[in-house]
């Protein structure tokens, strides 16, 4: 971490300045997420101790947070005013008060990101600016950071690569009679043995069987037998960046039932790749899946949206959502994942990570997508 | 996971309902969370999908979620109603009202977590009872949680175990120009090795020389070299709960300073213990150990507090904080770590992981607290 050079975080930080007078905002409140540390580069524990950054277009951002963080905001090439607070809870205010009269905020509407800032944080900005709105500025961040430059794709690649890795050590050890619990814990200990960050996207997840079908499932004490289907979907970090992949597999000879949703998922996954392009919106990509699956009589079966953004965050705008206009541009990194679910049944589901290109796009992922029989 | 009792889950929830009256709230409103799975041992991600249970002292909760977490709430053992949207973002708003509609529930004062409810999840409450307000239930989760069951209790045990195996394990392999980084990754290797559950408390702190004096310091590329301290700060997980402990090392030998820094917080750390009891308040605990760092002239370098609860999160109540009046009883876990942090020079902390008893207090932690040398 802490690896991004100054010259970029400054551009980052003028773009938010350009993008706070397009969006009509007068500031925005950012607490510990990928956002703060896209923008600062500086990385905190999301607490009980509230740590606010406060960004206007005018002056340099302002950062509340304890004391005893302080030594995190020293040497880092560009302005920052900070307001530290001690143990004591009852002068967060004051901190928070006082940053705000140093950049001679007072009202206004004031950007937050609904999906990352609390009641905690939202309490004490509200106390301190008591006429102003707080507004969600999902938009304002999307456009900030939907296009990922070149540092961003090149630590994506990395870990795409070394998920990929992590699976083919995984494969030749997948036997029946293992549990999902074990096959998850192998996948994460390959995973940091090959470098992977410590903090992983998600707990993999591993789904054999009826539980295939639960497209968020939590591996369970369930063994892996002959005639299930076998769902993993994982990724791991690489400098903060990460990967989101996913592969399904037969154990034993599949059915031909079990075949038919396989191909069906692998066609609905190669007609959304087929289409992306600069110029297209999200919900076309939604839509190029969807219409296979359908086509193919699953249609009520596909659950879910297509795919999700994918960068600092598992899940970051765009989302291939039907009816999504967003247009699609180059550098804009998302997954793609149709899947098919049957309740109580089989699950398939086929996960790539694409980067949309000048011309079209590239998939960073390029580990099979041929069904796998394990344990014939 | 999933392995919580029925039982227990439903005297949990009574609990709740009595709290509710006793706390004066009209419901809870809880998103994913330590106290989601406490109450209903449903796991879900904290996502750009809002996730809401409300429970009320009257109606079974309701529990509003995407359609395709649906699986998650089947064959719970206890009654649930529930209200899915699908991945149509404007229906969510329906979902929401229909569930607060099925409750009886119209105005009054919905208790939620601070710490935990977003923007996100605030709105979509907001417009579904907007003659409600929505008040920070910290005290009523704290008596809810604050006094660990057996079944806690023993995870907790098992997770300090594993924690102090792990670095037993790393101890051995710790050597001048190791990075902070490769021992950070070695520690997790170690955990992940014993069984501890993927989702880590923290990432390890792994502080030397000058960092060392960063209480929250990220590991770096700093190579480790003779006469730095070394400050570790790690935990595990055992079904879902964590440990979180401190160990410091002298890198070679140790200077006098750095011996009667270290012999300090090491008299705090046991100054603290010795108080432990019921009856006695947290602040009495913080007091303990600011009492010996004050008196041997370091008491600016202690600039945090002297601990903080410690189960399904690595903090939370009660804390161990200067004019605390929290009472202690028995069931209660928190760490004591104090330290002393002499800017760009060393830090020390000691941290052990207790528990209230009867008639005292039990330490999790057993691994030596006297000064181990790395490196003669």
């Amino acid at each position: 971490m802490s690896t991004t050079p100054i010259s970029t975080i400054k551009k980052r930080q003028e773009k938010l300045s350009q993008l706070l007078k397009q969006h009509g905002f007068d500031a925005v409140a950012i607490n510990p997420s990928p956002n703060l540390i896209y923008l600062t580069d500086m990385h905190f524990h999301l607490s009980e101790r509230p740590v606010v950054c406060i960004f206007t277009a005018d002056h340099p951002p302002v950062l509340i947070l304890p004391e005893l963080e302080a030594a995190k905001t020293r040497d880092l090439g560009f302005d920052l005013q900070t307001f530290t607070y001690s143990e004591d809870v009852s002068k967060w205010q004051d901190s928070f008060s006082s940053a705000v009269r140093a950049i001679d905020l007072q009202t206004g509407s004031i950007g937050v990101d609904d999906r990352g800032l609390r009641m905690l944080e939202l309490r004490l900005l509200q106390s301190a600016l008591p006429n102003s709105t707080f507004d969600d500025a999902e938009s304002l961040f999307a456009d900030l950071r939907m296009r990922k430059d070149d540092i961003e794709e090149i630590a994506i690649q990395k870990a795409v690569n070394m998920a990929q890795e992590a699976m083919s050590l995984l494969l030749k050890e997948i036997e029946v009679g293992m549990t999902e619990k074990e096959i998850a814990s192998r996948l994460v200990l390959h995973s940091f043995k090959l470098g992977s960050g410590t903090e992983l996207p998600f707990m993999p997840i591993v789904a054999s069987g009826p539980n295939s079908a639960n497209p968020h499932a939590t591996p369970t004490d369930r063994k892996l037998q002959h005639g299930d289907m076998l769902v993993i979907d994982w990724g791991v970090n690489v400098d903060g960046y990460l990967s989101d992949l996913t592969r399904t597999f037969a154990i034993g000879e599949p059915t031909p039932q079990q075949i038919e949703i396989y191909d069906t998922v692998h066609q609905a996954n190669q007609a959304a790749i087929s289409v992306v392009k600069p110029g297209i919106t999200a919900g076309e990509v939604d839509k190029a899946a969807r219409d296979v699956i359908e086509k193919a009589g699953f249609g009520e079966y596909f659950t879910h949206r297509t795919g999700h953004g994918l960068g600092m965050q598992t899940h970051e705008p765009p989302y291939m959502r039907m009816g999504n206009d967003v247009i699609l541009e180059p550098g804009m990194v998302f997954t793609i994942e149709p899947g098919i679910y049957i309740p109580n049944k089989d699950g398939v589901r086929i996960e790539d990570d694409v980067i949309v290109t000048e011309n079209g796009i590239h998939s960073f992922s390029d580990m099979t997508r041929e069904l796998i029989v394990i344990g014939k």
